[in-house]
């Protein structure tokens, strides 16, 4: 019935609408037979019953009332819809947020599966969705590097994702605690510091100690609202999504427990800094609760170095310090599948070129090999928990965001129930919604993550494939940046791309030549942004380029940013007193700009609109 | 262009795709147009721009690979969803889960929406949605008595929803106590019991006061990991939903700090032993931190008295305690829209019945007009915050939970944003997702919940009608099942109803006639649930009847079931020696059971469908 498939002799172009609906006939022939489906499935379920909506009720004048109703609120709803969404659909002039065209798979598995209806939180609310979202949990779990030990289940989001992994963290934590209260024996002669300083896996063997006494020890855990205050530190840096603000205040840590990380003038971490500061923090006797990693920061796609803070976690095990590490790689997570060979391996540095000239990618030359992105995507799984956002770089609609932890053991500190429990005495297969901060689920989040993962593996022969065009399409927006001039009304005006990426976003700057003030920079490159949105004036649907902005401001991000700005011939001083570098931002997730020709043609485009802005620019406002 | 609509004259079994796919056809008409107005919009933006798959692409070998990949993969989604998915697609066999056929509308809004993948958190990711989203908010905050003060948004569920309910109560109860820290001369005088009793308007008051302060109050607040432990007791019933265990565990509130309100023998808060809870703790200088009222309790559909916990709060605030209310009303919420006429006014208890006949509603009799359940719903707009879920009396698929908040201020105190915070140099007109615990948001549920209201107004004239069907099949479900006989094998079988029900939901049990033992009657009733699900073996699709349980615990209920019990001749003692008194339990959510003829038809299936089981269970089982 089936044979094993070469993902190899696929083209990725089928899998997407297309940006100018290329493949809606497909998509419209695809959706029709998935609809037939499910209304022959209504149909035939007891199918001698009597039907509720006879032909006669039909042809009344009440029921064609109700259609013309709905047929007029539907225009509406489209009228709206066409006139106020964002121009994403193109190959290359959207050059925005992270947002893109999604898998024709994933959107049709989710329409259809939407038809039931299903609770995607128990398995009997829908057993077949469930059954699905556990699949690819061990999916995900297993791209980040987790074995079989692993678990994880697709959230809401990377925000609910985050929140729920420092509400693991800080659970997880108190559980030796609590296990003084409960059953002292088990930890007898240990401190306090020892108690707030062991490793995930110790702290949940001590759990599975507890035997009869599991749920009591969980109901001293934090949850009950004790010893919040004593678990110490959650540090993340600089570069972090606004979501972990969140998450310290909702699960009682408290923002007064959130460390902000330097980042250094790659906008990772700065890695001495990190380990001065949880060393400062050690004297004082305050435990580090955690430590979180991004992999590809939200303004910036760049990735900290996982490595090292694994190895230095390992350096601090030593001394009797331990802290949970997270990574939160919403953005930059399956740009690990490119490292990953047909059977789930991580690929060693010295084949990777053989192995991507085998899948076509990257055949140009090897600066995407950069081993600092290696190193730090191999050692992801020596993290306890991961975030990804499957509605991403996963290409699936929203909302679709995934959880998953290095120790299937760690969700059981959310739940007072067995992890297998029993409901209307049948054994569940399967079970979701009990670990999460969600209640009820859409059961067409997991099936359009389950069609997806089917028709792209998460290893080189799928998505690999798919985050390899997008690092192509980068690297090449980044080259054409990077000392890009243009002339305008007798200025020159050059753009300077900020640093090197890891990931497919790139951030850059206009500046005038001969003119070395980065206030006047700051306003150019800003005013370039806002004649590329909709600030100016004007329609969404009518522009030829999307662009959006950031900036970098010495409160968050210290002196990470002049290294570049001394290289344009301004000062730190000059930063510090504005208060601000000005960039332009770029996530290329475009899937359509991959090789020499569409980077030829839309390297054209861009740059007549650019040079359309700038003239703009030049025209109307009074800063050149 | 428009005229004004006359709801009336609709025919609400329009709007449903039908338990037999009666209107399929419909359906995909309205689906296609869509997705063509969608296409044609993809097609036409910088129309001049080259396609990115050309025709020759598609006529590749490796573009049909991929093609017939991908129908491979949703033919296996098909298979997998139509072999495990809940049969609810009936009229009158699913009496079972909250869940049933959601509206056409809504799905096709959701699935259009989806298309344009925008990210609904914000205004610059998705100006329609937001919109719409802020719209929606206001529509269901209207549709609980909350003035143009009150806010909503869509969350992704009830469970959000609760534990953002709780986020709030928390933070803002918090205010005054870092009012005291930051601007102490507000507060001059007042001692700690008085700053932890004051009003939600009294606590946002003092924050507007603190003026340029605002932020450093809100550092102060509890997200700081300040003070959460002073706020004092979250007070829910023991019907609550389990989300609010999770709340309270995850806001660091604390389960310490979770009092379980004993239900009396309709399951409503027994609201003079509420009272006294409350006086206990503030005899020993506790204080309330607040109620949780449900409507709509997840077992028994049964409504709080919401009316009269406002009421009590009134009593006590002069005796100088004050508390946050909320409530719960996922499931019941949208049974106000029965009560609010044309222009969303509550209907005087006087008028009700001339209202219900112009619109065609419980014409029959008068039984639904209970006066308690119109008293709860009539004070819901004195509450400080409401749950919905649109995924359920919405009709809407999931995921669409809904949180209304009387004062708009309130959310203030989860962001650090100013309300009409400016975004890249202009100002947005509507933003959502700086005051949400979700990060991204699908653009799809706002969209669907959005179609839903606009095609059935919140009020008598659009959902009223379809709220009341479901109240009218539920009444008549449980006027079948009170009291019905059934002989087997030579036993008399009796169903008895357990409560009389406000909303519609139904719980019920078997037992022999002339058997008064508790254990028999427990038994014989969870042999019939294992028969109606499968438990007992078989496939989904071939049931033809699903029914589900629960069951009441003395642990949790204490004596509500007590008068039940005794009036079958049973004994309180052998309820708690035996410690549950186990129910069937069917939500009737379904919209086609509507009338004389269709109640008719279903009766006798439901009745021969429940004689089969009871024979299978006295053939198959040792227990008659």
């Amino acid at each position: 019935m089936s044979t094993k498939k070469n993902y190899k002799n696929m083209d990725l172009s089928a899998y997407f609408i297309g940006p100018h609906g290329e493949n809606g006939d497909l998509f419209k022939e695809l959706a029709a037979k998935l609809t037939d489906d499910h209304i022959g499935w209504r149909k035939n379920y007891n199918a001698g019953d009597e039907d509720s909506i006879s032909e006669d009720e039909k042809a009344t004048p009440e029921f064609n009332n109700a259609v013309v109703n709905m047929k007029d609120v539907l225009n509406e709803l489209s009228r709206k819809l066409r006139d106020g969404s964002i121009p994403w659909d193109t190959a290359g002039r959207y050059l925005s947020q992270m947002d893109n065209e999604t898998l024709m798979p994933s959107i049709l598995a989710y329409n259809f599966a939407m038809l039931w209806n299903g609770n995607g939180v128990a398995w009997a609310g829908s057993p077949a969705s469930t059954l699905m979202e556990q699949e690819v949990g061990h999916q995900l779990a297993e791209m980040h590097g987790y074995d079989k030990n692993g678990w994880g289940y697709v959230a809401t989001d990377g925000s609910i994702a985050n929140v729920s992994a420092l509400w693991m963290a800080r659970n997880v934590a108190s559980i030796p605690l609590a296990i003084k209260e409960v059953c002292p024996e088990l930890v007898e002669g240990k401190t306090e510091w020892e108690l707030l300083n062991m490793s995930v896996k110790e702290e949940l063997d001590l759990l599975d100690q507890a035997g009869d006494k599991k749920n009591e020890v969980k109901a001293h855990s934090a949850r009950s609202g004790k010893n919040l205050q004593k678990l110490g530190k959650w540090l993340v840096p600089s570069t972090m999504h606004y979501s972990w603000r969140k998450a310290c205040d909702i699960t009682g840590v408290g923002e007064d427990n959130l460390v902000v990380l330097p980042v250094d003038d790659h906008y990772r971490i700065d890695i001495d800094k990190l380990d001065k500061i949880i060393a400062e923090n050690v004297e004082k006797h305050i435990p580090i609760l955690g430590v979180v990693a991004v992999v590809g920061t939200t303004e910036e796609g760049q990735i900290d170095h996982v490595d090292k803070i694994v190895e230095m976690r390992n350096k601090w095990i030593k001394k009797g310090v331990n802290f949970y590490i997270h990574v939160d790689a919403a953005y930059g997570g399956y740009g690990r599948t490119v490292y990953l060979d047909e059977d789930n391996n991580f690929i060693p540095y010295d084949k990777l070129e053989t192995k991507f000239k085998e899948y076509g990618i990257f055949t140009e030359n090897n600066q995407f090999l950069k081993k600092n992105v290696y190193d730090a995507y191999k050692a992801m799984g020596e993290a306890d928990s991961v975030t990804d956002d499957p509605h991403k770089m996963g290409y699936v609609p929203y909302d679709a965001g995934g959880l998953t932890i290095k120790d299937t053991r760690l969700k059981d500190t959310l739940t007072y129930y067995a992890p297998y429990a029993f409901q209307e005495g049948i054994a569940v297969p399967a079970s979701i919604g009990q670990f999460t901060l969600e209640g009820s689920k859409s059961v067409g989040s997991a099936a359009a993550v389950w069609a997806a993962n089917k028709i792209l593996p998460l290893n080189i022969s799928g998505y690999g494939r798919l985050v390899a065009r997008t690092l192509y399409g980068a690297r090449r927006i980044h080259d054409l940046f990077d000392g890009q001039k243009f002339e305008v009304d007798g200025h020159t005006i050059v753009s300077h791309v900020v640093y090197d990426p890891d990931f497919n976003m790139v951030d850059w700057v206009y500046k005038e030549e001969g003119n070395d003030s980065l206030k006047a920079m700051n306003d150019l490159t800003q005013a370039v942004m806002e004649y590329t949105t909709t600030a100016k004036g004007g329609k969404l649907y009518n522009m030829d380029i999307q662009l959006s902005d950031t900036s970098f401001e010495p409160d968050n991000y210290g002196d990470a940013p002049v290294k570049f700005i001394e290289s344009l011939g301004m000062t730190a001083d000059e930063y510090h007193k504005l208060g601000k570098l000005e960039v332009l931002r770029s996530s290329c997730m475009s899937p359509w700009m991959y090789d020499e020709d569409s980077v030829e043609y839309w390297s054209k485009e861009i740059t007549a609109a650019i040079q359309d802005k700038l003239e703009k620019v030049a025209r109307n406002e009074n800063i050149l």
